[in-house]
């Protein structure tokens, strides 16, 4: 059995350092597959991730129902997590999040692709999911059940961003820490790209072989990766919840 | 009867807010209409928002004179309030401003619109208002009178955002928190859409139903506006001006 | 008499808010006319504006000559102040600043020009001063002499602001205050112009009218301008240099 | 003998610097050439730039294994420096970073050229190195063995600094200081550079002869560096790490 607490303790390090890195503001959320049940997964109760704390933390079935309702709000938009989970047994940790600078990608047909090393766990295709198509053009944007969730799920497809037409973006990945990492690293990518295009000349994306080479290396938990986490949650004022023990926590793959 | 100081106070985590979401800085305000008294106004004297006080708080009529003259100056600027506070009764709060992103708008023809889903609360249209246009093109582009207020006011109409040419925006909301809010997404919708601008495909704007069903659906005093104004508050460091008793005094909707 | 030591307090406030506004880094400074001797000017000896105290100002005579020589080092471009206070009896402060977002226009034949209605104190026309027009091109681009200093001083004629090609900028004015105020709102217009034009549309510069109108207006120990100064020694941590006696010396014109 | 201790020092304070001017993140690394054996240099152990320690500082060779081996991990890519030290003997410290700003040249054929006169330090060259050209399209595109970081200290040439295509740059000096300084400035003249195409008028980059004037008149311990130093230092909450006899010791050559 794995100690559920120092999971809710690196979920709670996750939000602080997506807040920190300027990912969420008061909205968006990150989510954690319970890594003994993979039919449960674990998020914050509706509080800006900066302020989330380790009592926040709360256990969801699939389909987002909460396991003990204590009665504190949810996220409308958990759906976008369950509905992930749902789809894809390889996913271990979901970020939805309104990135300013990946907006520009999802508000117009400029397609945002991986331009620098640290944008390839982005993956060679990134989709548009656009909430329109299926559900019309009255909604309110938000994902707030689960069709619409099972809906984005599929434009993810076997990707792991899909851009949300006017509104954000979702990650999923093997592990808590690639997730965190892709959305720290695709809005620098869109930065990159954006100023790229305005300089005029060709743009030079990364070959799908060296997008192959970088994802098959990659190990979540190597040294160079938790270089990054300890790094980041200094910077986000939480290096205290980042202590050995979760540290050895994390040479144990979750869920696999 | 409300408990004014309890508003005067949200006045002020307003204001701390707007500051350090770099909406103002020394320059700018924002006004909330009495609770208990459609013909007056709340706003700061003269003094940067970053640095108001529950102290400098005063009452103005809606011509913008003082129910009490204690001599302390006012913002040359009042008027703008006022007239907006004549001229639409379902008006409860007020923001000028000069943020920087979206005043390449105001300095250009291009036009403002809702691109993102949280700059839905501009609404379908965003006027231009030209100080020139009514007033010559000799004016310290202040609105300074009573009158110059009015013309900005009949420019912005029923719309709950205008842009004042070369100079900043006015907007107009039912809630103090909504003018805080949409005082802080319309200059992240501008840098999204300017940004779009640039990368030159097409853009998408939010569709007309999409803007209508998020209007429709708000609550200015839901929890998911609440977690935003503890996020910023706690941002501007006057988390501990938001207590339970303001909680309390938000769900009762002001002057109506 | 004037106190001197106020006014090289309020030197270092300049020299922090310039900082904190990162109009200057580790380079630039900024000068004020003696208000007694106008043959003389008081500036920081060679150290970053972040790190100036009271006992790092020194005065030097016109031709950049200290005073009292001491042996503490000083700018190498000092002459850029000296020659200006030459040229231009109405100056009583210049700040010279590597500002990263006037740069463009100083690199590009694209002309800077007011469009916001802070920008305004720029006047209707801002020269760009090239050191190898007279100079030639094997410079190392610095204004290390009064022949030098005059040259520049020179295109800056009668305007308050010089963009200096591939280097930064040269603001004149009437009073420390506005020296500061013009330095710090001449790159916020300056990005605004930049992403108009980016956005394609039509510009609307400001009205010459308008631009005069402005100046006219314009009382550099104002309640307005003050606020401005407060708000700024505040951000820069120094609000404590800033006074009452040294309020109430403001009231007196400098040097007039 | 040179006080290695004293040179380690400088090196946490480099750092630091880079780390707090957002030339680095968990990413990118800084060393010195050992100042007594032209062999060795110094660098950290595989953490993050703002987290290094005076006791992370470990000797390698020029093939970059380490002199005492006590199983500290070491970054991937310490080749870059190790390949650039055995080509360039004029060089003593090697920069190798993915500054955000610079990106942009490295992912299109828009040239990165010195157009502002902080940015002369980069030469009138700037090579684009791709790891495909030699090493295929199947690279993970880090350097990370010699042969990848001679092919690339090739490309450096004798110039100054190189882009990497999708990657960062390699910056290579004759002083820590200097490679610390072409480091923070050549994202600042990107920039610069990228906004000015953006406006569209013709780009007016540095003359040879100012580049070459520059670099002449250039001391890496002169008194103007030495503010730069003290002044990064100081942001960075390392001022106290430059001490007098830091200071002393850089009057020093290394190396030479």
């Amino acid at each position: 059995m794995t100690d559920i607490k120092a999971v809710a303790r690196e979920l709670v390090v996750a939000n602080r350092i997506l807040s920190r890195e300027d990912v969420v503001d008061a909205y968006g959320h990150v989510s954690v597959r319970h890594p003994d049940n993979p039919n449960r997964f674990l998020i914050a109760t509706s509080i800006a991730p900066e302020l989330v704390e380790e009592t926040d933390i709360v256990e969801l079935d699939l389909d987002c129902a909460p396991i003990k309702d204590d009665g504190r709000p949810l996220y409308h938009e958990r759906f976008i997590h369950g509905a992930i989970y749902q789809a894809r047994p390889d996913v271990h940790a979901v970020v939805h999040a309104h990135s300013e600078d990946v907006l520009p990608f999802a508000i117009s047909t400029a397609p945002l692709r991986p331009v620098i090393h640290s944008g390839s766990f982005m993956g060679t295709k990134v989709p548009v999911w656009d909430i329109a198509d299926k559900f019309g053009t009255g909604t309110n944007m938000l994902v707030t059940n689960i069709d619409q969730g099972r809906d984005l799920a599929k434009a993810l497809g076997s990707d792991n961003v899909a851009l949300m037409r006017g509104h954000g973006f979702a990650a999923a990945a093997r592990s808590l820490i690639e997730a965190v990492r892709i959305s720290v690293y695709t809005p620098r990518n869109a930065r990159a790209l954006t100023k790229a295009v305005m300089l005029g000349g060709e743009i030079k994306p990364l070959h799908d072989g060296e997008i192959a080479a970088r994802n098959a290396g990659y190990k979540p938990y190597s040294l160079e990766t938790r270089r990054a986490w300890r790094y980041w949650a200094h910077k986000a004022g939480c290096a205290h919840l980042v202590d050995d023990h979760a540290v050895d926590h994390q040479h144990k793959p979750w869920g696999t």
